[in-house]
């Protein structure tokens, strides 16, 4: 019993929840997620739940955002790092989050879109959460573009419009279930990148 | 009791229904939305909602995704048509947007968004109610972008992409509590427009 309680206190079932939560959320988002739904999704028994979470659905709401955003951030780092240009870098995030979509059937979508829509009127530490997650994508890909040249403002300004230009694009692609608005969101990101950096060579 | 039954049953009644769902979906998204929210929030008895719904909550939803796609189908056009140039136009949606969405502090989002995202993994009805709303609305912008002298390709791309970008910031603004992303996507509607007519006099 003792070794039992143990493993389910852990880190494991933690790690195993958050994950579960994160693509519920993506998924469905919070208004249709509920506790014991992320328990058997994360294999976790209902102590377990609440031993790693005691404020319930909201706390590993607000954790699983935090984890969501960090994750998207990392991949988004490597993927615009493999654009030798500003708008290959941009354009490149387009196709990968296309392929991601198509790939899931277009169930897996923006880790925290849909709870993000939703936190508005019921939660402010969901809505204060969602927008730390979009204010970390905006410095990684600012970040990116200041290290292709942009100068601070350019560079913030593009960064929140592709950031916008994205998120309603896999918006309107998982709707309709196809792939086109991010295809060609893509080629309005090579236009929006070519108007910040008039001579492009990054 | 027969003309309290009939003024239950009478398109008054109906209406008021449809127009509180269009409100509910708009601030909560579906998941958040009773049935018996609606009936409250439309001074309707249930019998009177199941007799104009018999279908229930999603038959209402997808009601309310048409109604509430239609009534800012027609807000767009008429906003649409008040630039002079196309940059001004779609400029001009957004800016429209960001004042809208600051005067109600954030909580009337876009219609379809929030339902849009719940609906891929819980309800092909109120998806596809979904799509065609976004579908309106690109042939909303362009119509106009096409009425403005663009070419039928070019005018297609810069409405889906124009669309995207504006659903995206409403998406961000709404989170961060803040007009700046709608006040950017402007600019950016700006640029992609000027590249999409390099000529602009309409």
């Amino acid at each position: 019993m003792a070794g039992r309680a143990r493993s389910e206190q852990g880190p494991g079932s933690r790690q195993r929840l958050l994950t579960a939560a994160v693509t519920m959320l993506a998924r469905q988002g919070y208004e249709a997620t509920t506790v014991n739904g992320i328990a058997l999704e994360g294999a976790a028994p209902m102590g377990s739940f609440y031993f790693h979470f005691p404020g319930g659905k909201e706390e590993i709401g607000v954790a699983a955002l935090g984890y969501g955003a960090q994750k998207f951030a990392d991949r988004l780092t490597e993927v615009l790092g493999q654009g030798s240009s500003l708008a290959d870098a941009l354009a490149g995030v387009a196709h990968w989050l296309a392929d991601e979509l198509a790939a899931s059937e277009w169930a897996d979508g923006c880790p925290i879109a849909t709870t993000a829509l939703e936190s508005v009127t019921c939660s402010a530490a969901l809505r204060a959460a969602a927008a730390a997650g979009f204010d970390l994508w905006c410095d990684v890909i600012a970040g990116r573009l200041r290290a292709g040249g942009l100068p601070e403002e350019a560079a913030t300004e593009l960064a929140i419009n592709a950031l916008s230009l994205i998120e309603g694009a896999e918006l309107l692609a998982r709707t309709q279930a196809s792939p086109d608005p991010l295809r060609r969101a893509a080629a309005a990101l090579r236009t929006l990148a070519a108007a910040a950096d008039p001579a492009p060579a990054r």
